[in-house]
Formats: C-alpha cells, sequence, structure tokens
C-alpha cells in the first residue's frame, strides 16, 4: 500500500500508521483529523461528501464520540481513509482538506473519563524498592501477583506542549531525618521528575459488574498515547502512606495530540518477558502480550535515557482485566497508563528518580531533576505493518516556575 | 418562613432545606427537581412560566448545568424557590407541578468529574492503626498534618438504591500468615464492608495552577450528598501497598438522591475538634470550622452506629484548599468525601471494619462484615436555619451475590 500525500511514504507517519487527533485552524472549531505525514486531513467534510454514516463523529472537540462507535465501525473508518489516502482517484477529493501540520492547532485528543496509573515496569518497581528501601526486599509481595495500580486526577491531564508549572505542596525538607517528629514546610518542589509511560484509551465501555477478559482488549481498548505522568518526589514521599500519591502527581498528566489505532500496533505485539509466579487464570498467562515499542527520553535536546517497551511485566490487556475483575465498569474515554518505563541497563531507566538514583548520581549534564526551564520530550516508535517504522505521539512539556 | 405545601412544615424537608435531585415521571426525561416534605417541585415548567434566565439548566439530566452557573445564581434560584413554595399567591402557578416523591424515579444527582476520598477523621484514622498496626503507632506521621486523600473511581458513583454486587478479586486467604511468601487465590470478597461519608460536590471549577483558600470554600462547593464507600477489605489489603486502595473500592461508591445546598447547611457550622499541631498557613488554621451533622447507619432496619460529624479532624474547606494547593483544577462536577465518619465512641464507628475491630468482635445480631442480601441506609441530620433539624439525602443499597 503506498499513499499518494508528497513525503509521507516511508516516513514515520506513513499509510500504515494514521494515528487520530483533535485540531482547529484559525477562527475554526475543533475537530476531528488524522495525520499522514506532515500533514493532517480533516475528516469531518470528507465523510459528509462521502456521505458516511458517521460523519457525525468527526465534528466533534474530542475522539470520544468516535471511539464510542465502538471496533468495527473503528477497523471500517481505518480502512475507508487506508483508501482515500492511498487510491489516487480519492485525491481530488482528499487533497484540498490536507493541512500541513505546522499550520493547525492541536488539541487535548480524548476528553478523560476516568484516569488510571499501573506500575507494570519489574525494572521501575525494583529500582524503587532499591532506592527506598536499600536494606529490604526491592520488590513488595503483591508485586508479581497483580498489576499494581491507582486512580490519577482525570481533569489535569493535559495535551502535549501544555507548560507545567512547578507545583507547591507538603514536603520534608530534602536529607529530614532524626530526632523527633518529623516536620513538613510549605514551598515549590524540588524534587520534580518525569514518568515516561504509554496510555491506552477506551472506546467501548461495560456495564457495571462486567469483566474484560484478557482476550476482549481489542474489543475496549481504541488506541495508545504517548504519557508523561510528572510527579513531584518530594511531595509524594511525605502525602502517600497509606493512600497512595495524590498531590505529588495530580498537578498535570500529559499526554500526546495523536493517538495512535490498536490496528497500526499489529506489528508490535510481542512475547513478555515472562511471569514467575505464573499469575492466576483471569491474568490470562497463556494469552497475555507485551508491546515492542521504543521509548526516547529527551532533555533540553538531548536523548538521556531509551527505555524499552517491550521489557515491561504486565500487559496491557492483563492491566484492563485486572482493573475490571471487581465489575469496575468502563466508559468511553478512560485512560490506563503503563506506569514508568523503564529497562534493565541504567540507559533505560524512565524516570530521573532512577536516572539519578535518588538524586544521589547526576546524569547527563550533572542534572539531578527538573529544573525550571527545562523543556522535556518523550518519543515512541514501533515496527509497522508496512515492514518500517511508525512513530506515536510523541509528549513535550517545558517547566514553568512555582506560583508563590 | 412557613410553606404552603402541605405536610412540609415541621418536617425534616421544611423550607429551610430544599435540597435539590434529578427526577424523572413514566415515560418522561430526567430533570432537576427540589424536595420540599414528601413531594419533588419540577422546576423546569416553572422557571419557563417565569421567565427565568437560567430556566434551561433545570431541563438537564444532572445539577452540573445549575452549578456550573456559579454562587450567585446559586442563591438566587434558592431564594426564588423559596419564595415560590412559602408565597400562597404563587400556589396556583407551583402547585401543578408538584409531585409525590414516591411516584417519581430518582436519578444520579451529579455527573461525576473527579472524585476524591479523603481520611479526615481521627477517629478512624485511629481505630484503623490499631487493628492493622496493634504494635505500632496508631496514626501515622502525616496524618496531622494534612488531609490525606486519594483518587476514586468517577465512573462507578451511583445513585442511592443501586444494588451492590459483591466484587470478586484477589486475596489474601482470612488469617493467611507464615511461612513462605503470601499467595493469594481469586474469589468473591469476604469482608466486604461499608464507610459512611459526607460527599462535598464541586459547582464552580478552577484554572489549572490555581489555588483554592479556605475562605473560598462556598464560592466552589454547591453542597453536600450522603456518601457510603463500599469497600472490601480483603482486597484492599493485599493490593494497597504501595499507591493505594483500587479495585477494594472501585466497584461501587453510593451517593444520596438530595444534593443539599451549602446555604442550608448555615447553622450546622461548628468549631472543629482542636489540631495539633497547628497546620501550615494554606489549610487556614484561624478559620477553618466543622459541621455539626449526625449521622446514622442501618443495618437490615437496626440502627447500628451514630457516628457525629462534627468530630472530624480536618474541615471540608481545609480537604479543599488541600486538593488545589499544586495547582490541581477543579471542574463542575467534581466530588471529594471526608473518608468514614467515626466518632470516639464504640456506637460512632463508621464502618463494620471498626464495630466490629477487625472481624473480631461481632456486632449487632452477632455480625462481622456484609451478607448477601443485606440493605445498608445511612442517614443524616443538620441543625437547620428555621430552628428545627434537616434531612441530608440518604445512601442505601443492598448486597447482591457475586458473580462468579
Amino acid at each position: 500500500m503506498t499513499t499518494w500525500v508528497e513525503g509521507a511514504a516511508g516516513s514515520l507517519f506513513d499509510i500504515d500508521n494514521l494515528p487520530y487527533g483533535v485540531f482547529s485552524r484559525p477562527g475554526e472549531e475543533p475537530r476531528v483529523g488524522v495525520r499522514i505525514g506532515d500533514h493532517v486531513l480533516d475528516l469531518s467534510p470528507v465523510a459528509a461528501a462521502e456521505m458516511l454514516d458517521v460523519h457525525h463523529v468527526f465534528q466533534e472537540p474530542s475522539l470520544n464520540a468516535l471511539m464510542a462507535e465502538g471496533r468495527q465501525v473503528r477497523t471500517s473508518v481505518r480502512a475507508w481513509v487506508t483508501g482515500l489516502l492511498s487510491d489516487e482517484t480519492e485525491r481530488d477529493l482528499v487533497e484540498p482538506h490536507l493541512w500541513p501540520v505546522a499550520d493547525v492547532t492541536l488539541h487535548l485528543p480524548v476528553e478523560v473519563a476516568d484516569y488510571v496509573d499501573f506500575y507494570a515496569s519489574l525494572d521501575h518497581a525494583s529500582n524503587v524498592g532499591r532506592i527506598f528501601r536499600p536494606d529490604g526486599e526491592a520488590l513488595l509481595p503483591n508485586w508479581r501477583h497483580l498489576p499494581v495500580g491507582y486512580h490519577g486526577r482525570a481533569g489535569t491531564v493535559v495535551a502535549s506542549g501544555t507548560p507545567v508549572v512547578r507545583p507547591m505542596g507538603q514536603r520534608l525538607s530534602t536529607g529530614s531525618t532524626g530526632e523527633g517528629p518529623p516536620t513538613p514546610t510549605y514551598g515549590a518542589s524540588v524534587r520534580l521528575d518525569i514518568e515516561a509511560e504509554l496510555g491506552f484509551v477506551v472506546g467501548t465501555g461495560t456495564a457495571l459488574g462486567d469483566r474484560v477478559r484478557v482476550e476482549e482488549f481489542a474489543d475496549h481498548v481504541f488506541g495508545v498515547v504517548g504519557l508523561n505522568d510528572w510527579s513531584a518526589r518530594d511531595i509524594q514521599a511525605w502525602e502517600y502512606v497509606p493512600l497512595g500519591p495524590f498531590l505529588g502527581k495530580s498537578f498535570a498528566t500529559s499526554i500526546s495530540h495523536w493517538v495512535t489505532p490498536i490496528e497500526a500496533l499489529e506489528a508490535a505485539w510481542c512475547d513478555l518477558p515472562g511471569q514467575d509466579p505464573r499469575p492466576l487464570d483471569y491474568l490470562g498467562p497463556d494469552v497475555a502480550r507485551g508491546l515492542d515499542i521504543a521509548v526516547e527520553v529527551e532533555l533540553d535536546g538531548e536523548v538521556v535515557s531509551r527505555p524499552p517497551y517491550r521489557s515491561m511485566y504486565w500487559s496491557p490487556e492483563q492491566m484492563l482485566a485486572h482493573l475490571t475483575v471487581n465489575g469496575a465498569s468502563l466508559r468511553t474515554g478512560d485512560l490506563y497508563a503503563s506506569g514508568t518505563i523503564s529497562g534493565p541497563e541504567p540507559g533505560q531507566r524512565g524516570s530521573f528518580l532512577e536516572l539519578s538514583w535518588g538524586g544521589k548520581e547526576p546524569f547527563g549534564n550533572g542534572r539531578t531533576f527538573l529544573e525550571d526551564g527545562d523543556v522535556v520530550t518523550l518519543r515512541y516508535t514501533a515496527p509497522g505493518t508496512g515492514g518500517g517504522r511508525i512513530a506515536l505521539g510523541e509528549v513535550s512539556g517545558v517547566i514553568e516556575p512555582a506560583r508563590d
């Protein structure tokens, strides 16, 4: 399959990729587009001209209406778009609705319903365990039995490019130890961090009481986004016992502008590294798979880490089965994230906490945690079905000073 | 002020109460009503007849549009409704739109945006600490410095009356101890519990980066609901380290049909029991207040506990200030709950975990945790501005067997 769109063939946004996003042109309302090469295709007028049943879903300011149509419509729309962009006879109809990405504004693609964050990397969980409990077991007893997760704040999920204001809050002074009870102070976080993650967006919901089996993953998940779970380690360390992270995370979570449909990742599925002990049956240990996605963490223009998603312990399918095993319902727009992606090598760690080993071993140009003005960009690529590689949406953010 | 509505004067739903809800009549769409005595007033036709600017907000299937109008509209609407129901000359206009509560269907009143659950009772936190860590400090070091909280699942907040299906999941067998690593099993929760709480519903949101001061509480909070945070203690105990409760809570959270506006609680504000050490300035230690609300926990028709909300350590205003101190934005429909309300006496405990002291000391008719078929109802009353008492919305639910 070859696209007629100039510059797209052989690029990271070739015809086998086709991620969806929400864009606007000056003075116009946000609506749904699909990316091809360096262009975004305005789907709404083309769908209306071709009298597509579901043309109204492309006029919405989020992907939710499209996603809610379900798996069959999702695959039909993808086949239709593939035809539009590969068939030369469609060119006259389609070309007037292609806009350079550089000339449009990109928006948050999804109206997020509930946001769940997992902790699915064995290397990340082990590193964090070693940093915080140097004399104890690296992994807690439950970790190899279930994908540990928690709910985050859906209302502060923001689009790539949104500046991140350094959060204020309660924290113990760095190095505070010893005599007497701990006394927190109020101030700006001094241990601001990233977490390089992958996010999964739910298209088709479930009723309260239903469970999603591992095999039903693609019936419910529409696609994936790049995700940076910004974390204030000092606020988190003080607050998180016993109910988990709260204000140390809830100030911002950034996701990519582009949602890569699950179908574009068909060539990226791979074996899991291996699970021991064997998970309980509802976690589908015989069928659950990993994803071979390469991640790059860029700090101020320099790549400081290359986390491999294929090293993740828990499968995206297992996370979804676990999330719903208690009968919790899913809604269109639910987002669940993998947790920090870290590989076994030092250069594969997905957080500054790990890269600097708790702030004790500066990395890159002598860095530990984020400074004001820092720009962090996460990039993701995967094998495409066309034989080359495809890019997932990148996630970028600049740190702004705290507001006192 | 006296209402002309028969049976309402002197009742728990007198003219000084007037909670809002969403109701429907057979064959009609859900819309906004206000409760007076044993009736619900259909606000939409009356507002249209009187050409109220905001009459459209009453045609919505949730209170969100009304709540989003802000504090000034909220108080104007309340004054208008008070006039309608107290002024005899309005009777001919209004009376045709009064329906017996028993003849309408009541719905989830709020489209919940983000749901946060706090842990604001000193007695509850101390009891839980003593039950789970009998040899350690009852309270963790952070507890007296900040209102500990976490995000729950907004998509499984359900209306009072919705049956609660006993959740399946991973848990250690009761009494599992000792040799070798712990091994979980899959099955239905056998330690299903309630948490009697109060919920606060946000009307007016904030921008990302803003903080809400303690004094600004009533600019943002529209009203309160009764709330039961159903909890599967065995699932929770196994999963919650280190990221907090997840599937042990996310299967269902019930709220009352009625949202009591903050203005109806003017006579209920009271002093906090006292905070030591003095909280940091952003928690407004000199201005934060408590609420004198009495709670009853009824199990299968018998009152088993009477938790007093006035004994709560952290103020509703402090919880909101803390939630936003890191710049996390608020949205219309955000819901935050107090955490289990427990008083200092054994008969004032707001969970079965505490009432049965970890399952070791049966209470009532020899009960520990919830059995299939159990019906739990939480009832709330407070001093009204008219000199009597007002009822907040009650929360009820029946336990259905697990679905295997």
